[in-house]
């Protein structure tokens, strides 16, 4: 089974998704970014799917399961690089990212990772 | 056809390559990152293969490519997150990564492309 590499820069873990998620791969993904985010005392969560041209429902719970995940582990997650027709078919198909942010792009996102850090810190 | 993101932090692009690279998928990578690197006037590629088990002759000679294009443009190159495996393989198939440097990890090949810029600056 492929694994989803996770890029640490600084504080950060950053993941990028390219392939369709099968079921393992994203409990995997799960497992190991918890693990991580416990290791390395990571504090932001960073997703990149700008190489998803669909997004289901499926992927869609996974997000907002890491982004819990990732909660209870003191650490915030921002989805970044959307492709603007995934936004619109998950307003079409009315599937919400609970608990989500989003940013336009990666540097986006480390500045809205930045900036709820400093707002709002999560346990330490 | 899948192509792989290309994420921009500052002045660098970062790919994360996860999947075994097909001929299309790699010239369209090579194609895609000389076009960002124009666009963007980065002056710095980071390439993750963390999550490659195998590195062979034509992902080295791509490695090589990619290197080479983005030093025309400008930019300096660092592969990071080379799995041990991996780089016992390539010495023992006496593949060399001709023109490539390396970097233990994300963090590792940041520092080294600000060393590397600071000392030899390509044309900006």
């Amino acid at each position: 089974m492929e694994r989803i590499p996770i890029l640490r820069m600084g504080n950060t873990l950053l993941v990028t998704i390219q392939v369709d998620m099968q079921d393992r791969t994203a409990l995997a993904l799960q497992e190991d970014l918890a693990t991580r985010i416990a290791d390395t005392g990571a504090t932001g969560v960073m997703i990149d799917i700008s190489g998803l041209e669909i997004v289901d429902s499926f992927v869609g719970r996974m997000l907002s399961s890491i982004s819990g995940i990732a909660r209870i582990l003191s650490a915030h997650t921002v989805v970044v690089g959307m492709q603007p027709a995934v936004a619109i078919t998950l307003v079409e198909l009315g599937l919400s990212l609970d608990g989500v942010r989003t940013a336009l792009n990666v540097e986006r996102g480390m500045e809205l990772l930045r900036r709820i850090r400093e707002e709002a810190p999560l346990g330490r």
